[in-house]
């Protein structure tokens, strides 16, 4: 009962702060503890203390009265206006603000979360976990509510498709940039069926590398990313994050080198020439092609060792040696990629960046290079050379025989072929290693992301329970954290301590995933076009997985903002854009079994080629503006009420600007004729007295419009006299 | 003297109405013509009727009172900041606001006329020249300021460079849309220099078709197409019309299909549906392939019958017939664009769009295509017909023969080949074609634009000065116009009667010029280098010929505002893409003599040329992305300017709307002791009484912050009690 109820309540705390002193001396850890303390309580946050596990503090917080928190929100949703995020003004009276527009769980924790971290100068206690002065702070999280936890999983996991409201309830309480996540990978999941469905057809009757999968899977993955657009668009209006993305968030770690005076605003302002970050950013030209090379040659090698074993060698110990290739890529790859992340990380930042915003846009872009070149280039090694050129270089892959030849017990096993015609290429290879990326990876990662740290975990608190049993039995020294707790908190306390060990969930990964498993449906799926059947089925249990991951695996995520998938976004296009030129290739190089049965291309043309890729190519550029401009007209809920709120706000404040003018009368509402009948006059009367300038005299030859149109009346007359006279003359007859 | 004066004053007019009643019967023109005097008075304008020509009556407007003309700029303000369009609230003492931003000549007129011609329910007179009941009114425009123009003459045609002044002050006289043509142009201009110092070194230097030249027109075009949206961007800000295509002006022939009520704003809305227009726009589709048809077989049809004469027939009349493909094109061609045209407006009004700037981006997008078949499809022909199957095709043109052979004296004249060889291709036809279009048809084009219409007009006043004088002498039935004129005002009515006879100047006419000359830079200048500079020096005579145009041939132009020089921006960088395939294309056909002695061309290969094609066009788009990112740093005045606006707008919004919360003590500003040990005592009191929940027990363990601290400390201490220890035995050593 007593454990139930630790996971039924958070004793009403919003966040819990971990102080790990491991590291440091006493004196200064008192110090630093005793410092946090006051920087808390001075914002306002009340706090307890208990002990936690492995040299560490836990200190839980709270706000200490709802009408400061209600006038945190109220100031927080007055800057969302301001920056133009709000359509509309947030009503003065702050409990009425809330009433009419209801505080979330997520928002509520976002502003708690800020208060906490912002600057001093900015209202904020200026706590920065594990950075500079607060690397004692190790972490910052709140508690799962494992009510909702449950319940949630248990919907979803009985659920064919997400609803909106699905995602509307992840908003509210893990924020928006997780439900952009949740958002997209669903909106991607309905996507596939049309694919899929294509491919099940392609794959029942017209075999592999069908023009048909290609025309109808690129022109699918344009309507995808354009719709994402839209949709993206229409979300952030939905939940009142539009332009949320242009309030900018000062990095802790960013090094000004000029104070300056902004010219415009009289701001002062703490700047770092974007000159000089040109030059920094110009080393991400030997990164890049650091990086190419590197990890190209770690694959080229694999590769072609892989070749010569399963193709050319025929010696001893080939069922074994078969793995080799696969060992070596699974161990090295991973180690090379880490190390090109580390550096990629540190690169970014010294390139300094103001902004968090741009600070992950930029980094996003330099990991989805290291991406591009792991997940996709051993596709392309197959489809662009091995199958073009292997009877050209194979013959080379000699040298590997030369390491082997000691092995090798007589000539014969080395049958390394001299000559072009006597090697073969092997058509299936292609095919197997999209089943292996589209299949096998896509379950070795779910098992790798979910399943083992899950089993891994479970296995950890087993051993520990074990050993505090053993230590209790055997009145060891170390005694436990927990040992001093009050019993009616004990299992809770248990409870916080074992999520304070918990993962920090980065919701990057899972979106970098997705954005990678996209780019083989764009760009290889031609190749096995049941490739988009895996997707959906794997993405179906990919959005409970993470579901059960961020319960289960990770800290509650602290919520954050966003109104887009930010950089993610502009890989989706590219990857589009790219896919335009690979599925056209391949197509024209492989279907109609463009691999003979000698193994030498036939009929590969290099301008055939090249006017495959040429027509593709632009095809796609006409087809991604035209479904752009479709989309665009579509209106949506969202677009509805930006377009009201804004109507709303104009005619506020066009009433509001002119209420002075309203007692001048409009040229529009008042005749002019009194005016000008009295200036007439007295035009007239200098005319009489004939100092008038030509121009009153000009002006005063006719008296108000009537006379005017007598006047004209006159010329008309004068100009069709015959008319009259005709009439006339008929009226005689 | 008269005549100066008359010159001089404009009488304090501001615009002139011209009704014309030559096809309308007596009674009806005279009501339309008091009615058109009703309305003019009705929204506060004073009249002065005279005499026109050619059965018409020149109808003379002013506002009858400046105050209520300040009205009419404020309410105009008001409503552009309310789009947007300016970032700060016009000051409401509108006295005030006029001393604080004067208003320009263009503003005041640009009102006036919308008061003239805005419909009724909008506060205007509802007068629609040329359209539906108001046929009668034949043109609505203000009158030239002489002394301006002749000063503004002066200046342009004795100054090298124009400076933004120059362009505010066509801005501040013409509106904003001129002033976009001329910034335009003069910018191109500037940019010109460039191109043609390399134009000048590549042709003393390294000769046609120099791949040097062509990578750096090909870049310089990406910068000038970026740099100048950068430059339009600033423009309008500069101008203060930012945002202006966004406040949707309605066209009048506009016809709604259904009346519908907005569900997000509650307006009342006569639409047209998306859908419904889709259909209608898919009828682009035949109308384009007619006209790249149509057009199409014109020209292949004389450029046949060109080179079947110049380089195939040897015939009688062989000097004369060699002009008749020019006489057919020259006659002809206008003669099918004009159909065309006419066609395509057609078909722009059926496809029945709501707003002007919808309009006419439709008919921009029709007339460039229009523009590009017949501008740019000759050169082609030549670049990538005639050269590379020249060879094939001229045999072909046999079926000239037939019908010259009726004048053939003899066999022998016709020496049609029959076979290939036999024939050789020209190789300075491309370049020949290239001298025509960059120099002679410029020349052309600016003569039948100023010259002959100002030679035109003279001889046509000399004409009609004899004809009175005839007329006098022979006592002639017909008075002209001028017969009842006061003496005082004779000269100047005359000038008014000869500038409602002038034409109505079409900025678009002369923006398409330009962007057709562009094209021909970024298209096909490598083949003769000199292109550049043969632009440079017809552009700065086009802007002083312009103006002259506009001073001495056109009505004073009313008015129009503009953020943008609109579609032709799009058409500009669809120029600029094009060209990086054309350039790379001309250069990998014609650079080291690829047309060989004999005609035929040697050495292209269609491989070849396909991967100049790909590699040249994304190095074009990488650049492009590259180029628009380093201008999209930089700062400029405007940029500062529109900054300042929206700071101080948001420091006003911030100051006004947080008034309210003042009184509230923010979080941060208190620190929470008082309330929290208040709470805690109550907290702790229910505990004694035993009633206390979980989570009030929880949170009363520790009495505010520094309890806390003490606890933590407490904790600390426990987990390192060697630290001190260590710290004793140090102190005891």
């Amino acid at each position: 009962m007593a454990k139930s109820h630790a996971l039924r309540s958070n004793m009403g705390i919003d966040y819990v702060v971990v102080f790990r002193f491991a590291t440091t001396d006493k004196v200064k850890a008192t110090e630093r503890f005793e410092e946090l303390l006051r920087r808390l309580a001075s914002v306002g946050l009340a706090t307890e203390v208990r002990n936690g596990e492995h040299h560490s503090i836990l200190i839980f917080v709270r706000v200490s009265s709802e009408e400061h928190m209600f006038g945190e929100i109220y100031r927080s949703r007055v800057k969302d206006w301001v920056h133009g995020v709000r359509s509309a003004e947030p009503t003065r009276e702050t409990r009425k603000a809330l009433e009419h527009d209801p505080m979330t769980e997520a928002e509520r924790l976002r502003i708690i979360y800020q208060l906490i971290t912002n600057p001093q100068q900015e209202g904020g206690a200026g706590i920065t976990p594990r950075k500079g002065e607060w690397e004692n702070v190790e972490s910052v999280f709140a508690l799962h509510d494992h009510v909702y936890n449950k319940e949630w999983i248990t919907k979803w996991s009985t659920q064919w498709l997400l609803t909106m409201e699905d995602i509307d309830e992840i908003r509210n309480r893990l924020g928006e940039k997780i439900a952009f996540y949740f958002a997209f990978t669903q909106t991607y999941f309905t996507f596939l069926l049309f694919p899929a469905g294509c491919g099940v057809f392609a794959w029942a009757f017209l075999g592999y590398y069908s023009s048909f999968y290609a025309v109808l899977c690129s022109l699918w993955c344009v309507v995808f990313t354009e719709w994402w657009k839209h949709q993206e668009h229409d979300l952030a209006i939905r939940w009142g994050v539009r332009g949320v993305s242009s309030i900018e968030t000062k990095r802790h770690k960013f090094k000004p080198s000029i104070m300056s005076v902004d010219s415009a605003t009289g701001e002062k302002q703490q700047t770092f020439p974007a000159t000089d970050r040109l030059q920094r950013q110009l080393l991400q030209v030997p990164f890049a092609i650091a990086a190419v090379l590197v990890l190209g040659t770690m694959i080229v090698t694999c590769f072609g060792i892989e070749i010569f074993i399963s193709e050319v060698y025929n010696g001893p110990l080939k069922s074994v040696l078969v793995y080799l290739p696969t060992v070596l890529l699974t161990t090295g790859l991973p180690m090379l990629t880490g190390m090109l992340t580390t550096f990629a990380t540190r690169l970014n930042d010294f390139e300094n960046y103001e902004t968090e915003s741009h600070y992950n846009s930029a980094l996003t872009s330099k990991l989805f290079i290291l991406n591009l070149i792991t997940s996709y280039l051993p596709v392309c090694l197959t489809a662009f050379v091995y199958v073009p050129f292997g009877s050209l270089i194979v013959p080379y892959l000699d040298i590997f025989s030369l390491t082997v030849r000691p092995f090798a017990e007589n000539e014969k096993q080395l049958k390394a072929p001299k000559h072009p015609s006597q090697f073969t290429i092997n058509p299936a290879r292609l095919r197997n290693q999209m089943f292996y990326f589209a299949v096998t990876s896509q379950i070795v990662n779910f098992v790798l992301e979910v399943i083992v740290p899950y089993a891994k975990r479970q296995g950890f608190i087993r051993m520990k329970q074990y050993q505090s049993s053993r230590a209790q039995k055997a009145g060891g020294i170390a005694p436990s954290a927990g040992a001093d707790d009050p019993p009616d908190e004990k299992e809770f306390l248990a409870r916080v301590r074992s999520e304070a060990e918990m993962d920090i969930y980065n919701v990057n990964d899972d979106l970098k995933e997705m954005v990678v498993q996209y780019g083989y449906l764009a760009l290889f799926s031609v190749i096995w076009p049941l490739v988009p059947v895996s997707f959906l089925i794997n993405n179906w249990i990919e959005l409970r997985g993470d579901a059960v991951k961020i319960c289960v695996e990770m800290q509650r995520p602290t919520p954050e903002r966003a109104d887009s998938i930010g950089p993610w976004l502009d890989a989706l296009s590219f990857l589009t854009w790219m896919g335009s030129i690979t599925m056209s290739a391949l197509v024209y190089m492989f279907s109609n079994d463009g691999v003979g049965p000698d193994g030498t291309p036939t009929d590969i043309k290099a301008w055939g080629l090249l006017l495959a890729i040429f027509f593709s190519e632009h095809i796609y550029l006409i087809a991604r503006w035209a479904v752009a401009t479709a989309i665009s007209k579509l209106d949506s809920p969202g677009r509805q009420k930006s377009r009201r709120d804004r109507y709303l706000t104009r005619q506020k404040l066009f009433e509001e600007s002119l209420d002075q003018t309203h007692k001048l009368p409009s040229l529009a509402e008042k005749g002019a004729e009194i005016t000008r009948s009295s200036l007439e006059e007295e035009a007239r009367a200098s005319t009489l007295q004939g100092g008038a300038t030509p121009e009153e005299r000009f002006w005063a030859r006719q008296r108000g419009w009537k006379e005017a149109a007598q006047v004209g009346k006159g010329f008309i007359e004068r100009t069709m006299p015959d008319e009259n006279e005709a009439a006339k003359g008929k009226k005689e007859l």
